[in-house]
């Protein structure tokens, strides 16, 4: 049998090239390999957007676009939503027994986001509480593997750890996650920053037109010692050379801009178009894709419907375990 | 229409004597004016008792009984099954974003019972949270008012600030219950200590035989300072007088023997007779309803499995308005 991997996205935006870099070129590969479910994590998404509701729901329809553009296919993986899936938040609820408070505020995942949140004196309850929920998450669909980079190593062996304190405590019921630890690059943003995100309006998504694809790189961030084509510019830490890197196939046309940069004998003006036309073409089937589906909205329904029953069938069955273990299963309701 | 209340109790054990004077009493009082919800809290219990399932599972059934037997009618009060109500964890969950971390933890009713159960540096998070459960708990019953003492009475403002603030960010959605504020008194256990308590050894069971009343009742503390009946005794403070004053109709016998005990014109032994018999009588009743449904499993059943439906039904209506505010009722799965 397959072993099963949970991934997922809070559903807050359209998906962007950062992302196709971090993880979702990574999920198209993994699904051939492993049973891939997919969480939009809409429950999730609203412990910190919880006073901007229409963000996260109006998003759920756009991040299946862009799976299934980016290559998720729902025949291999299940693209589960999370607020469907109530089992979800009775796991939590039980989980939150299974570990101390000091416990969960001392994971340095969440004491390096409570800071960047910039919550101060009142951090939202839901947010300090997330790595239980998490926790629901991955033992909710019995993932044995979880893709992680290093940075959230800490989430999953608080999952980890849940799960073997509910095993002891209660007997041999959840499936213990290994985190899958992979090369989760950050991609530079357009602009030079150190990351492409959609609050610093310095991204291309993978819904973006050719036009938008053009305009966008047109305008990046390049050498800002370098005045004229003709003097010496640096590749090194170089944005447009970086995502020549990333996303143009043509290793030739990459080592020659590259050499002809360093001697002043390429204006940047080549560089760049030829970058656009490496992103789209990377993205043009994409688009394809992405285009085909939102013509036809009955089948997002439908993609979204059996991710729910299926996400739905093996969380129940989990907690029908679970609560079978804190014998609250009770036999009049069967 | 008839107001909704919330009252419930963890299942830990049988109830006793104080349970009657505390709640029970009031509860059949209350079922004939309003519309009476009464939770048997088992996922609450297991915040406290996670590592003892047995013991709250195993109550379920004992609660039933002592709530039938003390003159609770479901024909009138819907015993709801928390466990049962899948509901009610998704409004926790929900809730979570409502409140701040420190403003959980500052809630005084739950900084004494952490400091009263001693777990030091570890406060599984569970209990830390369960105001929030509790916010959870009162409105997916729409409850209207909840009884409870003064020293409840955080609890209840913090599911309200909970209720107006989820109000607030996603309109008039949830019902803002009331403390229905009464005098529920604490009743002295049989060794004089402040409270009787199931894990004091000290509490005369509504399941108690006549025989174990009678033993108990004699073996109850009285005035340490009076060594012979002939002594002068002191009637203040004494438990024996206590429960004379609370479970013995007969106000002339109270008032006779209070006199006599005084002056040093009674025996222990009378006094304790007469409680034992006045206790016996009020029991009675409660133990006849109590033996007929125990001998009637499928009626106890029957019992829980009505009011999870009941429950479940006025909870998912709840969940269902609180999802289309959070606008998480996608439409595509109506």
């Amino acid at each position: 049998m397959k072993k099963r991997i949970l991934t997922g996205d809070r559903p807050s935006g359209r998906l962007h090239l950062g992302h196709l870099v971090g993880s979702l070129a990574n999920r198209v590969k993994l699904q051939d390999e492993y049973d891939q479910f997919v969480l939009i994590a809409d429950v999730q998404a609203l412990t910190d957007n919880y006073e901007n509701p229409e963000k996260v729901a109006g998003s759920v329809r756009d991040l299946v676009l862009d799976y299934v553009g980016a290559g998720i296919d729902p025949q291999k993986s299940t693209i589960v939503l999370q607020s469907q899936i109530p089992a979800i938040a009775e796991l939590t609820v039980f989980y939150l027994n299974m570990v101390s408070l000091n416990r969960v505020l001392r994971n340095p995942t969440v004491k390096a986001e409570i800071e960047q949140k910039g919550f101060g004196d009142s951090i939202p309850a839901g947010f300090a509480m997330y790595p239980v929920s998490q926790a629901a998450d991955i033992t909710a669909f019995e993932a044995n593997l979880v893709p992680v980079g290093e940075d959230q190593l800490p989430m999953i062996e608080q999952t980890r750890e849940i799960v073997r304190k509910f095993n002891n405590l209660y007997g041999g019921t959840l499936t213990e996650p290994e985190a899958l630890l992979g090369n989760y690059p950050r991609l530079v943003g357009l602009d030079g920053k150190s990351k492409m995100s959609k609050s610093l309006g310095n991204s291309i998504y993978l819904s973006d037109s050719p036009e938008e694809v053009n305009k966008k790189v047109a305008s990046m961030f390049t050498d800002p010692t370098r005045l004229k084509p003709t003097d010496p510019g640096h590749v090194e830490g170089n944005p447009v050379f970086i995502y020549h890197e990333a996303f143009n196939p043509n290793k030739e046309e990459v080592a020659d801009l590259k050499a002809r940069y360093k001697e002043g004998k390429v204006g940047d003006v080549e560089v760049k178009q030829k970058l656009a036309v490496a992103i789209n073409n990377l993205l043009e089937p994409m688009r394809l894709r992405r285009e085909a589906l939102a013509g036809n909205p009955e089948k997002i329904e439908e993609i979204l419907r059996d991710g729910i029953r299926k996400g739905r069938e093996v969380s129940e069955s989990v907690l029908k375990k679970v609560k079978k273990a804190m014998k609250i299963d009770y036999e009049f309701l069967s």
